[in-house]
């Protein structure tokens, strides 16, 4: 049985816990910088607390490491994890900073294609389907690309100085979302961006709704709009149109129930509230196949270099809110525009 | 240019006179048992007023009547426009009876199939749609056709007793539907009746809300559902599930357009209020097609035959109601019954 | 930790023992005619296979007893782990006769209403919003309930012989679900069927399509469909109209995504296959309210006097379709037609 | 009655003349430069033709005109109309450039706001329905706004080089609804464009496929997305977001008829094929707002000056594009870029 560690004990590790134990993987040490919260959560599943990181990693029915802690020291604990020769997934982001996941990438040298990064949304069944079909050519070649994104609140205001605003926080999965679908990098981006939700937000410094818009160098258009704040749940949208027709993932309510009345004809349930039950199948979803890549050996599906790539959009958004202009991108990732 | 007289200068008859000058046939006379009703429809389209039905029928530039006079001058009227040699068109019902509709068929002998119907729903675009989809095999053979039919309110309380009841009245249109695409004759009802609507309409001997179940010899079966009110509009849907799939004739609403809140996700805007608006198109669409058979010659697509099985069918169906048991129905409509 | 012991390892059970496990309840013991079934599922949970029924039900650890063996040994099973003092859940149907359901429910005395029957659907999140809709008087007074239900192909031919026939089989569920939504015992039954879908099953005396209609005291009017084969998936909705408004179940496809073709517009991912995949929530829901009631003590939400009720009414739906008749239903289930 | 003169015969000449018909207004004249073409269309509605526009402009009857022209010489018309002290309604664009533009409204001075400026789309009952439900404050404060506008095949190859381009040609229809919708000018634009349709078009100098973003001083963002060939059909979509939720202004089929098979659930029918079919009843209605101001001596609800507003924005998106850069747009449509 593939041995797993998991590092972190908050909200997402427990849900990565659930999900070594549903797929019939072992979880053998949990290691977190409160022992009392790594003690609960191994407790759970039978595994141990380990001491310190490397007491996990080195454990030797430890397979692999999924990396649930917080972001300062992801590129640490990956690091360390491949160092020892074992296989790793990251929670996005991989590095608090553009600078930070360059250096990450390349200490990882050939390595990087093997972090799996935890761009969860990937693995979702509607998106997933989305992406397959424009890959066989459901809609003959990818020309525009519409991706809705909105959020049903905004965040604690605590939390917005630590986000790194919307872009890295926020659209940073619709980045790669973006990416993955063009299957181009995309040569040119525009950000615009208001303070329209809260204006508290602004007053840190930060935006609350946006719109950016890419281009490929086939010349595929993508569009990506985010709002901080939408009241009939979490709006999560994919439109893919090419030059044989459309594919769009569109929001799923609940259950397929309908009401009719004088007020309201057709009037849908609500869909799901927010991230943790509208990607819920794709989080277990994303840990089979990080498990499967354990067992196989394989390349991670989403890696290292997709965390940089994404990182790197999100950086070159924020360039672009600032100056007003569009950016010119490089396929490199590297910053031109400093 | 083919002329038309309209005999009725009622609400439907108005609809009529509108249509026929939209298509660019000549309305050359409208006769009503009032004659200033006749006078003001005949001015609106430089029409005169004719002062008999025979005056009418006999005018040289008349090819072809449309009757949409009170029922219980149908037959007469239908029959003095045939011994004319000219073409007619009858609001449904075709007789006030089942007898009268015997013996009016029987007068017509093999004229009967020239004199056109007014089952307007045959020609509705989703339901002839539906009907060209189930005639051209797109589901296979037809096995199940579920019709369901409601009113948004129940007529004016004074109407009920001359109604003739909601078998005759209301689901005759139903039994229409349901010949049509069961493209075969069905040999047994069963009939369900009640009155939750409004107990004004028992207290009047009829029902507000029924459940029709038919079968045809090939094995289809048919189900039929009324009721006199819904408060969401007017509800108009067909099933036709076949054995390689199903079609259904849905209610649209007015526009595309969905509204999202927190209250109701995608809810659309309303059905049409009631038949002169759902079926607007489907009365313009009778007119084209009775004056295409005048023009040449052809069979009409829904005649007095088809008028008389509805009217069997609704009579097979009170009966049933009465009984409470199930009415073996007759080929050629003998109410064997009784 | 609740203890459960499951009789029976078939797939159902197996269904049953992984809702326990996710749950947090404690599998203590399995019990099967065929011994190594019984280890095999046993070992998975850590649970030890039972030598005998009595040996499971006279666990000290085990508070509550699965029953999801063959039909024939229900009623007996049942009563012995009632005798026994420890609550039951019994998989449908209650008894292989109307004749034994009657009398397993009267040995049950006043324990029926504690014995959980398994009708499944009433836990689906689409129906059960449906059903809370409906009571809490959303559409007014419930009027129509229209119930569609349609297998994706017929079981393989062996089976038929042995399933009792399809109002039994198949329409048992809806008959439940009828049931419980009217919240009224219907009074008078009628039935019609047809072989349409495979010539071997009329061979063997069945039928494969089937329309159902019931009426209560109060006015209710209930339709149920039903077809041994849809080609389009398992076809699963209820419509229930009331006197302000009208709520459906539909089905829902397995994402949200949608295909804009030349050939087909707004086109919708397939609907779930089967019932392992449809109602695969509800069998988890099921054993989660099983397991509250073993907890609290309270009665079962849906009981053996539930699944005597379901059986009367596919022996009256046989009555009703041999005789040609309608029949008339009896509260106390009494087959007042033999 | 009020009696209007049509310049021009052409396509949209012949529905604007049906329309006046319909309503009830009294065509009195037609002009074309085709002398035949004005006879044969003003025959159908008993009009005369008219030698020139004047003779048409200072007929007594003649209350207002409908110049559905060449684009070159609207100004002219409009100009000599409204000299006259008579209504016009213009169809788009008002001139062939922006200079022009502004030209023919610095001449028209206060009177600019009585030429009624033909953006159709305004009078569609679902986009109607939209801005009403943004206007009235049913999703609070409008705060993004996606347009996507995509026709079915692109036009003539020999039309593209007179055409002035997508932004002018097409876009600018999308641009009236974003300024009406918004009911705010923007302050900033920036436009893509790729030509990936057909490399006819690029070779012209053209583009057939684009996405504009703009913003509003208040922090509103509105996205335009056009592509010159949709293989469903012809796409026409908006969403408006605001504060308290979303309208969508979705594609309607043609009927309300779905089809369910293996190959592809609830398939819609196709929606309509262009623009003719599309925006048919929009024509209709736009003629009614138009004689309603003829007969109310009330400004035009659409003018000249939204005429100018939505040519300065095609035209700023056209310096966007050459420039690939943002443009700083100026409330008094001064083209500053250049």
């Amino acid at each position: 049985m593939t041995g797993i560690a998991i590092f972190g004990a908050g909200r997402i590790a427990k849900v990565h816990a659930q999900s070594v134990a549903d797929i019939g993987a072992n979880l053998v040490a949990v290691y977190d910088i409160v022992p009392e919260a790594a003690q609960t959560l191994a407790a759970q599943y039978g595994a141990k607390a380990a001491g310190s990181p490397n007491e996990a990693i080195s454990h030797p029915d430890v397979d692999a490491v999924i990396i649930a802690a917080s972001s300062d020291v992801h590129v640490e604990l990956c690091l360390e994890v491949v160092k020892a020769g074992k296989r790793v997934m990251c929670e996005k982001p991989l590095a608090p900073s553009l600078k930070e996941a360059h250096a990450c990438v390349t200490q990882l040298g050939d390595k990087a294609g093997d972090v799996f990064l935890a761009f969860n949304r990937r693995f979702d069944h509607g998106h997933a389907r989305l992406e397959s079909g424009v890959r066989s050519g459901d809609i003959g070649n990818l020309e525009q690309l519409i991706i809705t994104s909105r959020d049903p609140y905004p965040p604690p205001m605590d939390y917005i100085p630590k986000s790194g605003g919307l872009f890295r926080d926020m659209m940073v999965h619709d980045f790669d979302m973006a990416r993955w679908l063009l299957a181009e990098e995309p040569m040119r981006l525009f950000a615009q961006g208001a303070c329209v939700v809260d204006p508290q937000i602004g007053k840190m410094g930060d935006i609350d709704s946006a719109v950016v818009t890419m281009s490929t160098p086939s010349g595929k258009q993508a569009v990506i709009t985010n709002s901080r704040r939408a009241t009939y749940g979490y709006d999560q949208r994919i439109e893919a149109f090419g030059s044989r027709g459309m594919i769009i993932s569109d929001n799923q309510p609940a259950t397929g129930v309908k009401t009719f009345t004088g007020a309201a004809y057709a009037a849908c349930e609500p869909i799901p509230e927010f991230f943790m039950d509208r990607y819920a199948a794709s989080y277990r979803k994303e840990i089979e196949r990080f498990i499967d890549c354990v067992r196989s050996g394989q390349n991670a599906p989403v890696s290292a270099l997709d965390g940089l790539h994404a990182a790197y959009l999100a950086e070159a958004a924020m360039a672009s809110l600032k100056s007003g202009q569009p950016v010119e991108l490089d396929e490199n990732c590297d910053a031109t525009w400093t």
